[in-house]
């Protein structure tokens, strides 16, 4: 590694602490303000946004069709991107929050307010769009955040940060709340993921599982991961069959590609020759590919054999493991055993069941009749959202604002010492 | 390491996973009933436990004043002991909280609801006292612990230990809910520290400065740890002088070796030769060494000059750093720079001084004319802390039951499909 990056890293870590202190103490309407001229920006310069996004596509071309889409930008995609800035700015200020207030006995006044969580590093792969998102998030949370996109999108991500960076000049605000890594030198992650001296305090990683795994493994400072969405539809035996086929149907295939989709299929063995069948059939006619247990294949001829590779395997595609159980104990069982904590649903009309289901189940997200595909931040009335968390602290679930900050203990005293 | 070392830590590991599922849905009156009852084994076990003790006592006879201290239990100190769970078994039950609770207008009902994390990793030094604390604040919170406590200590906590197997016994709760790990070999916390397959959700370091530097170095989970408290105390030119040279001395001096003791005073330079001296001389007269800048000296001769060395130092000790700084902007900078975000006063009468410092400062806990020594859970009214988290995420400040939970989400629906 060059001393010039590292100079430049730690440079860049020092400039996103100072713009923290400042960000901390900036008040609402002027962090709405410089996403909304950030809005302004993107549309003023989505000709210079398309023209640098057709660079990465041009250099990309041995890439999946998958990829690219992921890559490439139009004229709409930069208008979402700006309306998403201003949905952000319009949201409730997450700082704005009191979340504990007591007198203690002694006339100590306590309160535990929301504070910033201070820098963020953001380390991310294809889609451009999460500069933008990412950054109105950590703004309107009060946040620093170093940006480091893929080297794929690179040209597309820095015009985007430019716009990003009018936006906050216009406000008023540092460049440094926002910075965006230039090189493409794989070394910089490594250098952000040992925290830049202590400038960052979070590390939040979007993208495949290993990009996940590499910064978990070498992260020296807290990491907010989204791993796989292994995610579990449960028909049981008291299932309504309408809300069974219409729920495991969307689950899978309302989109395959999102972290909230199903991707294990659980049926008592009690209907599985009559409901079970019918959701299979259902499956099948929508394009998916059927893999089950000896069980299922014997119902449903037409499923290849399941693997236990199967059973922890986030496919993200049109193909479904389908295993058929003894009860709700025992589909309780096989999720805690190969599922990834992020989203799981039971469908059944018989409320005890479905308590003990939701009461059952450690994972960030337990939903009774309804469909896996609502993990999401927008679905659950957050706004935007930066990720899916499925480790167990700090935040859970789909993080948006207020997953992005912490509190502090404010005392208010007279004078007391303690005894 | 010996193959059966590993083999004994993740058979641990397996068996604590399956006691946090049996935790996670036991009532709250099994776990109180756990810990009246590991209370009263304490009790019955005081002759057994103060032998075990003498044991580890004859073994540390090099070990330093303080050290044996730490070490040494007395009927008195089991009797605390044995409180002290009472008290934790009083406490509102952590887990019957709904944090929050909302309707979609697709009609999804979702409430984030407590939940324990999983499995806690306890890393203890010499105080075997923390073996029936932390195991308590676990259980109460519906956590399996592994505990592991230092070589020095280890027949007093495994006799401790004991006390507490029988509580869980009594009450119907597995033995897995709190083990303890038997073998004084180092080796047993790397592998816990590498998450015993998965099995741990979090380690809590608890101990000196080095321990907590080792765990946050080697952990590849998840650790809440308590770093140093370098505490300040700030007294602006318009602080009343009573309240000014009560709070300084307690400050420091109540209890030198707790983390929310002061250790640095920064004193407003135009105020330096009235009230900072009579403060200065409080301290002096109680038997605290100064060291000041030249400010400091000058004003006060009996002071040794500082080092940079000493604004960065966490005394636990009869020994004071003191500063004269240009206003509150002087002060937060300061501590900005040198402090460790765990707890700072500022003593004034002028409200908007204070207000300015309680949100610049980026600390766990900020207080306004009162004690740096209330940085302690039962002074905030939690009942038992396992420590005082300085990290940013999850927890910061005092961590008791509430704060070894976390949520999920929780979504009742009526057949929703995702548009």
């Amino acid at each position: 590694m060059s001393d010039g990056l590292k100079d430049d890293m730690m440079a860049m870590g020092r400039a996103a602490h100072a713009a923290a202190r400042v960000l901390r103490e900036s008040s609402n309407d002027m962090r709405n303000a410089a996403l909304r001229a950030a809005a302004s920006a993107l549309r003023a310069r989505a000709k210079d946004i398309l023209a640098a996004n057709r660079k990465d596509v041009a250099s990309a071309q041995n890439a999946s069709a998958a990829m690219l889409d992921r890559l490439k930008l139009s004229g709409q995609s930069i208008e979402a991107m700006a309306k998403s800035l201003e949905a952000i700015a319009h949201l409730p200020d997450p700082l704005a929050r009191q979340l504990a207030h007591w007198t203690q006995p002694n006339g100590l006044d306590i309160s535990r307010v929301a504070t910033p969580i201070g820098v963020i590093g953001m380390i991310y792969e294809s889609r451009p769009n999460v500069t933008a998102d990412a950054a109105a998030l950590c703004i309107k949370s009060g946040n620093a955040v170093i940006l480091r996109g893929g080297s794929d999108s690179i040209h597309s991500s820095r015009a985007i940060h430019a716009a990003m960076k009018e936006g906050l000049r216009a406000a008023g605000l540092p460049d440094a709340c926002a910075q965006f890594v230039q090189t493409a030198d794989r070394a910089a992650v490594g250098l952000m993921l040992e925290g830049l001296g202590g400038a960052i305090d979070l590390i939040i990683p979007r993208g495949g599982k290993s990009l996940v795994a590499r910064v978990q493994a070498e992260a020296r400072v807290p990491v907010l991961a989204h791993l796989e969405g292994i995610c579990h539809v449960y028909i049981h035996e008291k299932a309504d069959a309408g809300m069974a086929r219409g729920i495991a149907i969307n689950a899978k295939m309302r989109r395959t590609g999102v972290c909230g989709a199903a991707e294990t299929l659980l049926i008592d063995r009690s209907i599985l020759p009559t409901l079970g069948v019918a959701v299979l059939g259902d499956l099948k006619s929508a394009g998916c590919e059927i893999r089950g247990d000896g069980a299922v294949c014997a119902s449903f001829p037409s499923a290849r054999p399941v693997s236990e590779e199967d059973w922890r395997t986030e496919y993200l595609d049109a193909i479904i493991a389908v295993k058929a159980v003894d009860g709700a104990e025992d589909a309780i069982r096989h999720i805690e055993t190969y599922g990834s904590h992020h989203t799981e649903a039971i469908v059944t009309d018989d409320e005890a069941t479905a308590e003990h289901f939701l009461a059952a189940l450690d994972s960030a997200i337990v939903l009774w009749n309804a469909s896996t595909q609502f993990a999401d931040g927008g679905e659950f009335g957050m706004g935007a959202e930066i990720g899916i968390g499925t480790g167990k602290l700090h935040a859970r679930g789909p993080v948006g604002v207020e997953q992005l900050t912490t509190f502090k203990y404010v005392v208010r005293g007279t004078g007391q010492a303690r005894p």
